[in-house]
């Protein structure tokens, strides 16, 4: 059940392409092969009204947070990020050729004692081929 | 204090009533009697931008983030947070005969330590028949 | 690292300009001493869809979530929340004098074993003498 949300200043919608980003991240996620397809939700929340360092109009920033189910190794969570955080790097890469952008990545584990789940693509995946059972990869 | 955020993906728009669905969600928090009234919000922030699963355009999710104060019981928690998803369950029922949808709830507590927080609402609801006072309740 | 990210009934916009707000709290984040000006990253969230305490439609409310890098004494944490919630108090003052508003302000920290980051503000705010060091200021 791995969420990662990424809250953002609505001015980087001007310079980047946010359904690009999803997407390059929701791959970066799969790549790491410790995520079941079904189960990665990617998205973007833009912050209409913000305030970033000094104030500069064009000062932006994408602020990514991870959730994911607690029960993983240190090592692989610090794979995760490590990996997810350079592919967002890459996605923002012309922004760093600015003065102007912060990125940011954070891992929070979703302790399972209080969380519930449901979830109706996991039965259509792990169906087909097109699926990964988590079974085939990693626990 | 119980905060109760819904991050959704926008195409659920266009399949739920997300009032619809914040109000059965309030009226399940009450429900509980472990809230008080004048504490309860829920809310659901539109995601513009996401990426699900295998990137179908009808796959879509919304995961469900309750942050109440601390002291409360393991099994209050879990009373809790059952009958929340439950009734979110109810709420979304029309997604789930489709195999294109997604629900997660997870429960945080916060620090008392480092919260602070004002509320013009208590008093109003507390001197009318309307509120409910924590202490007729459940503390 | 400070990341404040406001969330708030949208309703709220009516009575307040969230660009103030903002840039409100951004002030009082610097006021404190405690961080470096090329790293606050201050931001709202409007919620389209709520439901709060008794559903009346002029019923708002805005809930602050400071997540700060971990290291800070409980004494700078405290000091920090009590001032940033009385610039927010100040900020929403003529929302508190109706019966129908509510404020919340919660500080978590970020693990530093699971955090990533790159600032390109940096260098140039370092670079002049509009930059804070935090070396200048406080560990």
């Amino acid at each position: 059940m791995p969420h990662l949300t990424i809250e953002y200043s609505a001015n980087l919608a001007a310079v980047a392409d946010l359904d690009v980003v999803c997407r390059a991240l929701h791959r970066a996620m799969l790549d790491t092969g410790l995520f079941e397809l079904g189960a990665v939700r990617v998205r973007a929340l833009a912050a209409a009204h913000y305030a970033v360092a000094d104030l500069l109009p064009e000062n932006a920033f994408a602020a990514l947070v991870l959730r994911m189910g607690a029960g993983r190794s240190s090592d692989d969570k610090a794979k995760v990020g490590a990996h997810v955080f350079a592919e967002a790097s890459k996605a923002f890469a012309p922004l760093f050729a600015t003065p102007h952008f912060a990125l940011t990545l954070e891992i929070i584990e979703i302790d399972p004692a209080f969380s519930w789940k449901k979830n109706a693509i996991h039965p259509r995946l792990r169906a087909t081929k097109n699926g990964n059972s988590p079974e085939d990869k990693n626990v």
